[in-house]
């Protein structure tokens, strides 16, 4: 027993970006809502409405934090349903245009390709930049008169390069048919996200990636869009997502989203970049022939991402994990694929190139210990791997 | 402050129909993913595979409740959510045929209202009898060609009456187009809901109906049936739901589900029927002018439903509400409409009788005693409503 537990005080977790772990103060206001207060938001009784207003003030926290309206924030189970949500709810009968990228997340890019196979939908699959970047002029020529929806994602999932938002936003102020969406759940810990500021009309937050608990998201949806609910019964969330709501997990979400306008926020942020600048000048450094993927400016600050010549991710993956080391070849949610991630694709790098690929994120329980192990046990995994091949 | 919980701990919650509190050996199996256990279950290393081992216990300890494989078992985000997805899931292209009763919950009849309106499907709403029955006859009679699902929920969840599940399900043995669906959110705690004796192809449960926790449902989906997918993404549960799993609300409702495998449930149930019992016997006889609505017999454990002449639900919720005893009008998700119950229409009840209505739905932690003061305390409000009325 106690040699699990030294086991698991050693392992060193850097996939913040894959989940995160839950925040003492943000656990502490979830708990009421898993023991005492167990009423049903809907229900008109005292029980009820202590839940109730668990729900609204953490409404208010989001919009808070959005810098919107608490009418304007739908609580989902998550931002995959919060993503299907934005573009299956503004898809109308007449088969519309739809723009997003080739590097967006799965609940995005699954969606839109789903929708455009049963004939309901166009869409135009951006390029990017060999960095990862969309191009802003790139949207405005590719705007349609029956563009529906524009969808980039704020912060790529895998190499973190950081998107044009508001100046994506600004071009389709020019464009009033065309609603803009951005799937913010990379950025959010880290960037300014407040909705008039980014010109968006939809946007995508997830509480598990900023140290809430799994099971909860949102959906901004900015006042006067029309989207179709996808989920319909008992009228929650303003008819718009029916269902008896996760209290715990929406006052959880709420929490951590008041915590990420803390005044010291910035600095556990500017940590975290220390930190993730030593792992990757440590790496390129320690291992021959590694690479940075994408920009190492317009990159989030957690993010980092490698590929290792004759080494594949998968394989990397697991010998780190051997070594008490938790990293990812690159979403979570793409893991179970033995395919070359199309992010990586789409930057122009080949299938070999590709799959040697392995994301590294950095989270707030980092510490300076734990990156200088990561960087050691790295450039030895990636050692052993190419011995082992020859 | 102790005032506060003095006042809380003599409050008295009738309303286990609308939510139930997470039992602490349920609440004890979801902590540690709230707290150490933070992995993405999508991810290879070491915290993600804790994460998809709790998943998939809670799996296999659903497939033991029901009697079918794990593979058969799909979380969904609460019931409204897999009561969507049993409807929309089944629908294709062709306008099909639906039946469903005019007594379903609302997250069943918005669909089919909603799919109904839009074109996409042809929908019978079965009458019930004046005591809140299908009749399996009219089922039977009601199948055509293209049938492809009968839903037809387990236990109503106003009036608790106990539908012919596994003999509705007979008859649609013979006839292989048409899919048997329940919604068993009701029975689940009371019932045989093996999913071979109910002759069901799919079937929905919420946790936090039955002491588990809010934000986790799900779906029994039969091996071989073809539902369609109404959340893409990531891949998560077979390709049937996409989106990071709620991996603590999924522990709890595995643990909530195994516990109703516990050989102490009948003894739990049975006083349970006791108490409610000695509360319907209490109330008609205090209170005159009162009714039972639905069946005594094949009415579920737990539940009672009044009527009381000259005095409408809502206001005796409000009155009891301000006594300290937390009961509803209908469904709690419903509460929020004015308009009379449309499961009290069904039976036959005219608009005035309907809205006289009381649901009172006792649980686990009922007490003598509180069913003692409940009576006394409806007998008061209403008696205090009607002379306010003259």
């Amino acid at each position: 027993m106690l040699q699990e537990v030294l086991k698991m005080k050693k392992r060193i977790y850097l996939d913040y970006a894959a989940s995160t772990p839950v925040d003492k103060k943000v656990l502490d206001t979830m708990m009421p809502y898993l023991k005492k207060e167990y009423g049903n938001p809907s229900s008109s009784h005292w029980f009820g409405q202590r839940a109730r207003v668990a729900i609204e003030e953490a409404r208010e926290k989001a919009a808070n934090f959005l810098g919107c309206s608490a009418m304007e924030v739908i609580f989902t189970g998550g931002a995959t349903e919060a993503n299907n949500l934005a573009i299956r709810g503004v898809i109308r009968n007449t088969k519309p245009h739809i723009i997003t990228s080739q590097i967006e997340h799965e609940s995005m890019l699954s969606v839109a390709q789903q929708l455009e196979k049963e004939g309901k939908v166009e869409v135009t699959y951006l390029p990017v930049t060999k960095d990862g970047f969309v191009r802003p002029k790139d949207v405005e020529n590719a705007i349609k008169e029956h563009t529906v929806l524009v969808s980039i994602q704020y912060v790529n999932s895998e190499i973190g390069s950081i998107q044009p938002i508001a100046e994506i936003g600004k071009i389709l102020e020019n464009h009033q048919n065309s609603l803009f969406h951005t799937d913010a759940v990379q950025a959010a810990h880290y960037l300014d996200c407040n909705v008039e500021e980014l010109k968006v009309d939809l946007l995508t937050l997830s509480a598990h990636k900023i140290y809430g608990p799994k099971g909860v998201g949102l959906l901004y949806i900015k006042k006067g869009v029309q989207v179709k609910a996808q989920l319909v019964g008992g009228g929650q969330e303003f008819d718009m997502r029916a269902g008896t709501e996760h209290v715990a997990g929406i006052a959880g979400m709420g929490q951590a989203l008041e915590e990420l306008q803390s005044p010291k926020l910035p600095v556990t942020n500017i940590k975290m970049r220390h930190m993730r600048d030593k792992l990757i000048k440590g790496v390129l450094r320690r291992v021959p022939d590694s690479k940075l993927t994408g920009s190492t400016e317009k990159r989030i600050t957690n993010n980092a991402h490698f590929r290792f010549k004759g080494v594949e991710g998968k394989d990397l993956v697991i010998v780190l994990d051997q070594k008490g080391v938790a990293v990812s070849t690159g979403s979570a949610c793409s893991e179970k694929t033995q395919e070359a991630s199309h992010v990586l694709l789409a930057l122009g790098l080949n299938q070999k190139d590709a799959l040697g690929a392995l994301r590294v994120t950095v989270g707030k329980q980092t510490t300076l210990e734990e990156i200088e192990k990561a960087i050691q046990y790295i450039a030895s995994a990636v050692d052993q791997l190419r011995k082992s091949r020859v």
